[in-house]
């Protein structure tokens, strides 16, 4: 019998590992669809809004990395027990996904000059901004994210996290302790250990 | 006896509105904090990561305005039946989101020469490629966004379309007869016609 989910994405961790993560986690069985890019222009238009992952499930398809996370964070029992633990989940992940996200505005930028002001700042002011107060949140929070257990927002940092390692050209974890114990932990659990193991290689 | 809900914003609608639509919609007391620019300064240290909106309840604060707008989406079963409703909700509201991103960032342009170019490019490819898709949804959709019925996402995007109408310099909806119909279905209900009547006035 074909595997329940589907996850669809490029041939590379990006935007679809975190929800590889939790199907690892969970032992559920999917089918681990990589799409190289020379296939790209004809499944695009497939894809509900022109972009990857797609999660397939029961005949529906739906996009978008983090709503998809949120789902498979429900589906592995990795979610909060009521609509406000849910809400601390999910305000964590966007603010971690907000920090991404300036870090990728500056991957795109194409003016040199510019681009090394932005890489500065973000250095320097951005970037300790944020992992400074997710350090403190880990600290308080017994190791973890949110709600002082293993959520899904754990599993979407640390998979996000090679992120800011390659963007800060250095083990940037080496200065939050906390974040650094945290990644650890994650990448040890047997099911995570597993897959990073026979993952396919990429560069992203 | 003080309402059960505080939400804290700027003086404007911003990323708060869709969370006072929902506050609004479901009849839910709610102190309607607007912070001054001048006061902000001093706030600022007290909030999560440094932004606004904030809901408070019971006690406990949780920032990120789409997290918000979910909690309060599920608290006046605006939300789905189950975590796949729930996941088609989410990935159609963080494409909207993705779509007042890629605005927002040309609103911020210093560069005019950078900023005539990317609004050109905005105008005619990013907006009209979301929302003749958008378009097509509501319109295979009973006329909302997500399980043909009314959902928060419907008054997420409703509440943040003047974004779009700002951007375009235009009543954009005029070409989007779909979306068109949903922004005045949504801005018809009485207690969202009753809100926009009587809440202050702002730019944004």
């Amino acid at each position: 019998m074909a595997p329940a989910y589907k996850l669809t994405y490029f041939n590379g961790r990006g935007l679809a590992e975190t929800s590889r993560y939790l199907l690892k986690y969970g032992g559920i069985d999917f089918e681990d669809v990589r799409v190289e890019h020379a296939d790209w222009p004809q499944l695009k238009d497939k894809t509900p809004f022109g972009q990857l992952p797609v999660l397939e499930h029961n005949g529906k398809k739906a996009g978008q990395s983090i709503a998809v996370a949120r789902y498979l964070g429900k589906l592995v029992k990795l979610a909060g027990k009521d609509d406000w633990e849910n809400l601390e989940i999910d305000a964590v992940v966007d603010t971690i996904n907000d920090l991404r996200l300036k870090i990728m505005v500056i991957r795109f930028e194409k003016d040199e000059e510019k681009k090394k002001a932005m890489t500065e700042t973000a250095l320097k002011e951005t970037v300790p901004y944020y992992l400074t107060r997710l350090e403190a949140i880990v600290q308080k929070n017994k190791g973890y994210l949110a709600l002082g257990k293993l959520t899904w927002a754990d599993l979407y940092f640390v998979s996000m996290s090679p992120t800011f390692d390659t963007f800060t050209g250095e083990d940037v974890f080496a200065k939050y302790p906390n974040l650094k114990a945290l990644r650890d932990k994650v990448d040890a659990l047997p099911a995570i250990k597993k897959w990073i193991e026979e993952r396919p290689k990429s560069e992203f």
